[in-house]
């Protein structure tokens, strides 16, 4: 026969649901930096530097050409026109450029002794071994110089930089081949409810990836034993703890999180996912998330997806960028909670996935993001303009080279 | 001694810079779906469905708990209320509910038969082997009804969907465990010109990842042998050939890719990039992408983001998330090209990285995303408001719960 067996040491019967931005205190307090580590500067793209890089050099160290053309003298180009070309005689590369002379150059080659500037390639006519040329230039015209990247001691980039492509060539320009980056957590799953693996696993998978986490093991705790088993410290730096986090009779969760180290959390003034908590074993963050896929994926945004941005230093809450969009139609919101409510792209603005449907995890897969209605709000009224939070940052409809 | 070898059979002194319009539908034209694949719908994220995907079944199959409580017949709790609670019959589960029974039930706990609706745990107080519930319930209320997330034969999610966590989670919740997907461009990057493969080659490795691109290798041409080597058809869908675009002595990209196959655009009417050129040997798409790495990442972004993101089909022609921005200083812009000129986020809006550094990657380095000037306009007066794309979606200064 099934009891009611809510455990001793953790028994209520109702959540104490508090605000989210004491739990988001408490994560940024206790979200500590994870030790630095060194990696190759040509794989960091999307990892963020735990040091400044100063250039150790000028950069570039030496004159470049920056066009294609013809390394000139620039004072011999003087006075050259369309209707008074000037010749220049066409010498080899290798030797400085001497007076009255053009040496045929690429952008991006060194540029010759003697020279000062590069005449365009379509400013220059080859007649045998002479150079007809139709404009002149000014000194440094056609020229990087040594430096215009960056000066040797200047910042390239600062402490705390999300690598971006164009980084890592800016790195690679200046030699540098290594780079301390802080560490991305580590973050191990542990399944205690009733909810599948496919289910609430491979959501999590996806979105601690794109949180910057390393997924360590997704485990499945079936029962108190087990899950208690799970709650030990070291290995990862997170656990997200996901199912058992209600009222209910299989809802040992926080249960187990209070007996195993501290529940810090249980209930926050959120919907969907009142029913999420956080604490820690140890050192470990453990995020407790409610089993069924939408508030579990509600929480892990609001709470665990911070977490794991500020043990890695990612930019940001979430990752979601910010649009503003007028509301089609109103928002209705419990006063007392935060809500997430998702919203669909259509003509005109953004409306909110029918609310009927409110705890259902199709609305999250029909939407295009979310709206965020505070505590202290009880909604919007159609035609008010919101934030919106897009799920999907690629999908950004109305590009002008769409 | 050097000379100006300029390839016979393409040999122009001037580039003829066409409208990046005439490029991108070339492009389109060009890049053709790749053969779908199957794969396990729980490793899909950020993968593209090639096939609609319908629900197999009813989503849930059968009536499920919607929260922590107690399953009962509505009909029993008709008048309960705070000064006039009722007595239920606490049964064990495993048997339908019979009329004045109750049967604790957790969020997702399949409904016992019987019963119709489930009471919050919270209007319910345990004495003994009795109930006293403090609220009635509606007939469907707490219950998740058969089909609500889906039922048999609706839309799960249309072909062209690109797959988020949660579309992932509702995939598992109907059962779907395998999908057909678009297959992801397989990409080979020949550097061909003075820059280096730390410089390009790094960068331009996170960038065909970033279009969802797979990095066949990255090889080096050191001379016009190796160069029409590496330009042989099949393997890759897509070969980035990098350097050599111009039309200095050392420049053979353009002759290489013309003698091989098809040289469709040399030169376009954009800054910076306009060496950049397209064409294509056998059903491979090259794209001629310049040496020097701000106009290599600028053609880059505007000519084969879109071509690996429409050979897999995912959405828009880059993934720069677009904010509208007034522009503190003016941006000035030649007539006649498509500039692509770096900005930097600062107070009440964005201002252009310094122009005279126009050539330099360190703009690139130094901004937060870019705004694009159209060929037909001379750029944008201080004041106005401009659409800004940011280097970084995840960077968005001044979230809610920052």
């Amino acid at each position: 026969m099934r009891t009611m067996t809510i455990p001793a040491e953790y028994s209520t019967r109702t959540l104490t649901r508090r605000l989210p931005e004491e739990a988001f205190a408490w994560v940024d307090r206790h979200a500590r930096a994870l030790p630095t580590e060194s990696i190759s500067s040509n794989r960091a793209a999307g990892r963020v530097l735990a040091e400044a890089v100063e250039a150790p050099a000028d950069i570039p160290g030496q004159p470049l050409a920056a066009t294609d053309g013809y390394a000139v003298r620039a004072e011999d180009t003087q006075g050259a026109g369309d209707y008074s070309p000037l010749p220049l005689r066409l010498a080899a590369g290798g030797a400085p450029v001497a007076a009255g002379e053009a040496v045929a150059v690429s952008d991006g080659d060194p540029l010759p002794a003697g020279a000062d500037a590069v005449l365009p390639l379509e400013h220059g006519e080859i007649l045998g071994a002479a150079l007809e040329i139709s404009s002149g230039v000014a000194r440094g015209q056609g020229v990087v110089r040594p430096g215009d990247e960056a000066y040797a001691g200047a910042l390239l980039l600062p402490a705390g930089h999300h690598l971006r492509p164009q980084d890592l060539a800016h790195l690679a320009m200046a030699g540098v081949a290594t780079i301390k980056v802080h560490r991305q957590p580590s973050v191990r799953v542990v399944l205690a409810g009733r909810f599948g693996h496919d289910t609430d696993g491979a959501m999590l998978g996806a979105l601690v990836a794109r949180d910057g986490g390393v997924l360590d093991r997704i485990e499945t705790a079936a029962d108190p034993t087990a899950l208690a088993a799970s709650l030990t410290p070291g290995g990862s730096e997170v656990i997200l703890l996901v199912g058992g986090t209600g009222l209910g009779r299989d809802d040992h969760a926080a249960a187990a999180l209070a007996r195993a180290g501290e529940l810090a959390f249980h209930g926050l003034a959120l919907y969907p996912g009142d029913s999420a908590g956080l604490g820690r074993v140890g050192e470990t963050l453990v995020v407790l998330l409610p089993g069924s896929p939408l508030p579990c994926l509600c929480a892990y945004d609001l709470v665990a997806a911070r977490a794991l941005r500020r043990l890695g230093r990612l930019p940001g809450p979430w990752p979601y960028p910010a649009r503003s969009a007028v509301l089609t139609r109103k928002i209705a919101s419990d006063l007392g909670r935060l809500e997430l409510c998702r919203v669909r792209l259509v003509e005109g603005g953004v409306e909110p996935v029918a609310v009927a449907e409110g705890r259902l995890l199709a609305t999250a897969v029909r939407a295009d993001g979310f709206v965020v209605v505070p505590v202290h709000s009880e909604g919007y009224a159609a035609g008010t303009t919101a934030t919106v939070y897009l799920y999907d940052p690629v999908d950004q409809r109305g590009a002008p080279n769409g």
